[in-house]
């Protein structure tokens, strides 16, 4: 157990708490400026992280007004931290509803070769009416529709990483032949959404392809996980439904024909961190006090997928929908109904509850109580590491990295510097095998066939 | 006269010479090296060109086997350039054939925002059934469709990229209002290829949105160019057709309602340079010589939609189909049909001819002989300046940058130093006004309405 546990930077604009930006320790110019970015990832690079990540949409926020507006797109962004870095991972979040498998490969390919191998792809399936109009449909497609569009996107861009095995570039300057064309593979896809003849124009990459993560926890969700996913964010309000989490995706990764430690399955924490408790606290409040009720309404609407706007702020929820009728995020939607429903929450108590980590575990307190909880989680099976949102930046990144980190060392339990140079070092995974690679000649179709 | 030339750094590999990586005056290493690139661009900024440029293609080369295959992705890439420079502009192609307008949109928003202002897009079409079989497609749609298609893209980015007013973050701390609503604008687009409802999830950006380059020069070709482009990059191979472009160009610029000084015009050249004539002769003659004849007949081919494979190389070139009838790139098809015409050329001879240039100027000499081309083309009215593509790089970029930039800079032809910090600024553009900017209340549908 020494020495393990992953850590992750979810990095969003000055904080992830909503009102992160009124608060006076952040700085409204830090949410347009990618130096502001490079420096959190510098910080939590200083702080031995796996990685860090950025979320991404494709649609204006439902309640503009109150949103802070700035937005970078992660793969410009993540080349931009990779020039500024030099160890630390780097996850970008791309939709699979509204993207090309070829340029979502090329364009993974190429973070991969800029930052030298450090490269990961947050699989998610996006939800939303709002995101599906920018792209010519009138509304979301099905749930279901959008994971198996999904399996089949992620089986095509694997395919494609593959496309180019590792010994295809010969360069041999005296005959002038640069590539062994055997070594490089049509992957001629043909399937219920993409029809993809390949190759890909990339060479494979430092780490075969990017690690592959994925934040869905629906029962689709989990089982393309299963499947699929080398890293898991999850939302998780308590240590029981982590634990039942973690064990069901990781019995999932086994049916599947993996290993369990061939996933890393990452809740997020939200550590609201003071010198003392009441430091802590005070922080806490102050936050609180910032969250505007309307847009909280809207943002809580917009992610379970039920409109809650105009409801009377200090009543019970109303009555919610089932599951099954769902068709935004299923889990989250689920996690939010077990929490009021537990806690007996009105609509205002539950947007405090939220407001801080959107459905993510919100602690609240010194290093050593944070440290505490990080180890119980993960000593009592509930979490290969955290997924770390501070709810404000720089400054909650940098006390993490300057008196958390110290102290998950002390315990053994985090690394004190990388042992490697890739994203699959630091997570300690192996580079993938390519399916072509033992390809006897003539099998497989390749581009000199 | 004075210092109105501009000049942009087409940067491809270790050179444009096809043959360049056999050339012992580059490195291999450096076609897969992200410092490398941003070592040609700090070279170009030092040279204060007013930008680099990064071509692209969605498949892989016609020739596999004799093509440096290691490939970055041009917004990616850019984006870590963007990180290790601070005034040159950076021009990126991507194809209106196989993108989103939403995708495309965000992430030039977030390279423009990401570098400061410096971001243009290089607006391609892409001819080639091989990249339409990695999109869905059978074969490439016909040559007029796909200009419409990117006429409408265009229509669609533009709206999007003034789909928020430069007021509309109004963050206000104090009230929780980052945004005013009535300034974020829905774009209800619904045309023949597209369907998006906006607005972007990006504030306005810097330069307003990137400044527009374009680069074929068909009939279709020059009638799109006039309408949007604001750079057009172009092969030439002699004065008079130059001039005859030129003059063509700007006429249907006035045509649609724009100044003349709003399309700068930039042939390409490949100045093979030499601190002696019989030194660039050399040279010259050292990177034909490193040509691999059945690579150069496979790129030639793919180039001018005409399969040429096969045919004697030292023999005329067989009757070629009328222009009518190519689907591929027109306008470079009758840029060598008539230069094969006009010198009598074998196959082999052209393949000479275009070996370093793709069908672009060649000038072998010393660098006044290359200043006094560019001086004689620029003062004749056949250009607003240049788009300069060394055939070995970095030491073919090292030589213009250190011995005809001083010269051009004499001459009083060129800059000694940036005036300003974007794209925009060098090329001397105004910042593009906001279509929505002085709607009054209520006229449009913004967000809120
Ligand atoms: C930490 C975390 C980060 C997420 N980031 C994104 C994101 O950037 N974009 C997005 O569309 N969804 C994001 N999601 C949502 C999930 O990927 C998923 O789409 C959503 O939970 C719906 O899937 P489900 O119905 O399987 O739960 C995130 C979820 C978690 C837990
Ligand atoms: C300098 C220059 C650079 C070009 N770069 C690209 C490129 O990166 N990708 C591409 O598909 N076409 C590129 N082209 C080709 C043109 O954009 C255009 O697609 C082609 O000439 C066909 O258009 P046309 O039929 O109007 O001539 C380039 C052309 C020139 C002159």
């Amino acid at each position: 157990m020494t020495g393990q546990l992953h850590l992750n930077a979810f990095l969003m604009g000055v904080g992830h708490h909503e009102a992160a930006w009124r608060h006076p320790a952040t700085e409204p110019a830090d949410l347009g400026s990618v130096a502001h970015f490079q420096r959190l990832a510098q910080i939590a690079e200083r702080g031995t992280f796996d990685s860090v990540f950025l979320a991404d949409s494709v649609q204006v926020a439902g309640d503009v007004e109150h949103t802070a507006a700035e937005r970078f797109e992660p793969l410009t962004l993540l080349s931009a931290i990779a020039a500024a870095t030099s160890r630390i991972g780097l996850i970008g979040t791309v939709s699979t509803g509204y993207s090309e498998p070829y340029n979502l490969a090329r364009q993974f390919a190429s973070l991969d070769h800029i930052s030298g191998g450090r490269a990961g792809w947050n699989i998610v399936t996006t939800a939303g009416d709002r995101s599906a109009q920018n792209f010519g449909l009138d509304g979301a497609r099905a749930h279901a529709d959008r994971y198996r569009r999904a399996t089949e996107f992620v089986d095509v861009a694997t395919a494609l990483w593959d496309s180019w095995e590792d010994e295809a570039p010969v360069r041999d300057r005296a005959s002038g032949r640069y590539v062994d064309p055997e070594r490089v593979h049509e992957i001629s896809h043909d399937g219920e959404f993409f029809r993809v003849r390949g190759p890909l124009n990339s060479i494979r990459s430092r780490q075969g392809r990017p690690v592959l993560v994925q934040a869905g926890s629906s029962e689709d969700g989990k089982a393309f996980a299963a499947a699929h996913a080398e890293a898991v964010f999850t939302a998780q309000q308590t240590l029981g439904d982590a634990r039942d989490f973690y064990r069901d995706l990781k019995a999932r990764a086994v049916a599947a024909g993996r290993a369990p430690s061939s996933i890393a399955v990452l809740p997020g924490i939200v550590p609201v961190l003071g010198a003392t408790a009441a430091e802590a606290d005070r922080l806490a409040a102050e936050l609180d006090d910032l969250i505007v009720p309307a847009r909280a309404v809207a943002q809580l609407s917009e992610m379970i997928g039920v409109d809650l706007s105009g409801r009377p702020l200090d009543a019970p929820l109303p009555p919610l929908p089932s599951v099954e009728r769902i068709n935004g995020a299923k889990s989250r939607f689920e996690l939010v109904r077990d929490l009021a429903a537990r806690e007996r929450l009105t609509l205002r108590q539950l947007l405090g509850r939220l407001g801080g980590g959107r459905g993510h575990q919100v602690v609240v307190g010194t290093p050593e109580r944070i440290a505490d909880h990080i180890e119980q989680w993960y000593a009592a099976g509930a979490a290969d590491g955290f997924n770390v949102m501070p709810p404000l930046l720089p400054s909650g990144l940098e006390a993490f990295v300057d008196n958390v980190v110290p102290e998950l060392r002390r315990r053994g339990l985090f690394r004190t510097e990388y042992a490697g140079t890739t994203l699959r070092d630091h997570l300690g995974f192996a580079r993938p095998e390519n399916r072509f690679a033992h390809a006897q000649e003539g099998e497989g179709r390749s581009v000199s066939a």
